[in-house]
């Protein structure tokens, strides 16, 4: 597998210096590309790595740095660039392609399209559909009614409940359970009685859900995912929550019931959402914040404490569970030195 | 699907406003539902949406609201009612039922009861015991010696490791690890030498459990999850920790080893109980807070702070790093402003 | 299943105190072990309980204890020898041992050395290979390309993706996914564009890992786990992070990109740390606290507040958003308080 640099010039629509049948066959590091590999300059503060860089060719954005490496692509955008790289070099996928394996477990209702890939031991429920080019990986579970559209992939041991749609061109990793039931129960004489879970989860086009991610099935009408969306590993998506399309989550987020999150929103590693909120187009949560409350504007919204040596931060959190207390002795002598002061 | 208002009445027990022959088909939100569908107004503040719904009947508290809309079941606990009537509605369950599929591995020794059902893939070790009417899904592997109570119900993709015990009427999302080692380890010379978990888990009666949940088996003795238990997604309860009946713990939520919580309690999403405290019955663990020493009383506990937009959160966080500062500079200041006030 | 007390002596280098063919046939607790049962008594806060202990022996450190009980074995370290004895006890494996279950689905092209266990509906890709001794509960799926080292140990339903590498003794609890994409998307004209991950996972030898964690793929170069590094369930390791010998990183921690973590650490339950940062060796984290930037020094460090009355707490909570106040009134006092006695 590799290619030459005048290839990987027109797939980025980048402008080559150097040999453009210099061939490619892997990517590396700035810090650790050899000979034959393609590296990438995104952050100029890196720029003083280029002199010690051993790549065969480097993706930069500036010009003048062309002369310090031993091949150069320039663009506009080198990260951007790298990224559509990458999809060159990705592994074949594993052996199962372009196949259905005897030992998958397809209900006869259900209806595949052409060029449908299932690993093995695969368990495909009454009246699912499977749009073409689709990859199922072995171990995945898709309940009665489940559609997926075309060449959307799943990896290995994903399930997927009953009614759960996916779009187009999505990708779920290993482990994620899409569609199981809502936490909902009405409390009644000290025991908390069912709800059953009535909607399913609506899933758009060109969403990646990491793995071991968790997308709770809708009460009554539908959890929804827009289209673009990105999810990371271990995130709680709870029943009936709205995400808008072309916003990513991070890790061991988790976000309650009914909450609505708008487009182009980010939402940093371990933050958390109430529920029954909503938060705008492009809101930005930092990392482990809990968000409690309705976001009206766009913006950057944290909570927390800085880190600390722990034996200062225990004084700091004993003060602060009295922090009224010093609030209530900065009034008074606010009120001292007020008389103080007419005195005077 | 269908029922007549009279028998939807009957069901929950409550007096009806409008035709009693009238057919609901499905449940809706005061705000989509359309003719043939039922909703029910829970929280007053909702009131006002009831002129504009559509719905086919709502289930109320209120008599005087039965004339807003088209046809009325009047209950004492609308949410409860609801939650009775979303059992009728609930799909059949996927094409599996009420048969063993071949593909099922079944050890010899294990004892299976009438009426259970077993999906594709399934794999049941030895001396495995499974009451009447269970369903396990697809994939679920169930180790050694695993007992399972009437009607228990596995969703895909479950794992139960040895000895692991559920009570009746239990329901278990898939992703889900029940009997996982717990993280036991000694300091030995700057390595971890590993405390073999000896323990299992014993779980209660009508228990739900979400997906992607994991509870560990016990060091010694057991972890124990009591009757009436419900636990959501993607929380990790470690081993040795005990939860009374009817406690219900929401996303996210980790709690250490050995750590017990009581009766009815709830624990909000995200929250982090330490290792070896007790929490009496009745409490209340808002959203993410860390519980790091036992509670003796009810009541409801927190800790974290405010959301605050991105620039102005950091003032504060590094301002607080410095609260002991304040707090000196506070003292000082009390003593002089004594010092002018005795002097004046 | 039983050991004679001078068996258990010997295996932990203890003195024993008391009759050596007296047979332990289980473990217990200071609390409820019987006799017939070892206990062990490691916190001498707790030695109190020695007196009303019905164990048939105790692993102790004290020799002055040893009156106290039935029969004892006086060691320096009873937790280590605690350590130690269970591993005795341990079940023996569930019923698929020495041999590869016929429904496994195993690529030709795999090498599978001596003793390996493999059990039903395992899926192992091409090129795989499984060193002598290891063991692979059911429904496990290993990528094309996997590699294990000797008696390495997949407890059920875990997934290995392409080319991931686990070293010798290795132990990976259930549901739990190695290799899966890293998250990683260049953002272009309001969309995100896949960064196709092409590294893989390097764990080394003696790694313990719970139960649904999940341990990313690096972009380009390797993501790495040393030797001996523990880690619990539900604990998210993102690309090209590297974890040092002999750390140990307890539940729902998770852990962004690209941050390296020292040797003999600890990251206690929900703790996060944030991506592209390093901490040193001996470095401990406590619970759920985060960490935005690089720790030079070892030592503990800690984030968040304590718990407090959720009354209580709402009103520090908003008192703290208005610490930047608080400090200005104290700066203002400050001023006149100078000035007054000046004049004074």
């Amino acid at each position: 597998m590799g290619y030459t640099l005048s290839e990987i010039a027109a797939h980025v629509g980048g402008e080559l210096f150097g040999d453009p049948d210099y061939c490619v066959s892997a990517l590396g590091t700035l810090d650790h590309a050899e000979a034959g590999q393609l590296s990438f300059l995104s952050n100029p503060k890196y720029a003083d790595k280029l002199s010690r860089c051993e790549a065969g060719a480097v993706l930069l954005r500036d010009v003048k740095d062309a002369e310090s490496v031993r091949n150069a692509i320039i663009v506009r955008n080198p990260y951007l660039a790298f990224a559509q790289v990458t999809r060159l070099f990705t592994a074949a996928e594993c052996g199962w392609q372009d196949s259905i394996h005897p030992s998958a477990i397809i209900h006869d209702s259900a209806e595949l399209a052409d060029n449908v890939t299932i690993g093995p031991n695969v368990t495909v429920g009454a009246n699912v559909r499977i749009a073409a080019g689709c990859q199922l990986g072995p171990g995945c579970v898709l309940g009665e009614g489940v559609s997926l559209g075309e060449q959307t992939r799943l990896a290995a041991n994903v399930t997927l409940y009953e009614k759960v749609k996916l779009g187009a061109r999505c990708i779920v990793h290993s482990g994620t359970v899409i569609g199981a039931d809502g936490f909902g129960f009405a409390p009644h004489n000290g025991e908390w009685i069912k709800i059953h879970q009535l909607g399913s989860v609506l899933i758009g086009d060109d969403v990646e859900i990491g793995a071991n991610t968790t997308v709770d099935c809708g009460a009554i009408e539908d959890t929804v995912i827009g289209n673009g969306v990105k999810i990371d590993n271990l995130v709680q998506i709870a029943h009936n929550v709205v995400i808008g399309d072309n916003s990513a989550i991070a890790g061991c987020v988790g976000i309650a019931g009914s909450t609505v999150v708008g487009k182009n929103c980010t939402i940093a590693g371990g933050a958390g959402l109430a529920g029954h909120i909503t938060l705008v187009d492009n809101v930005h949560i930092t990392a482990m914040s809990l968000v409690t409350r309705s976001i009206d504007s766009p913006g950057s919204y944290s909570s927390g404490t800085a880190l600390d040596s722990t034996q200062k931060w225990r004084k700091s959190a004993a003060r602060l569970r009295r922090i009224e207390n010093m609030a209530a002795q900065i009034s008074k002598l606010e009120k001292q030195v007020k008389t103080l002061l007419t005195k005077g």
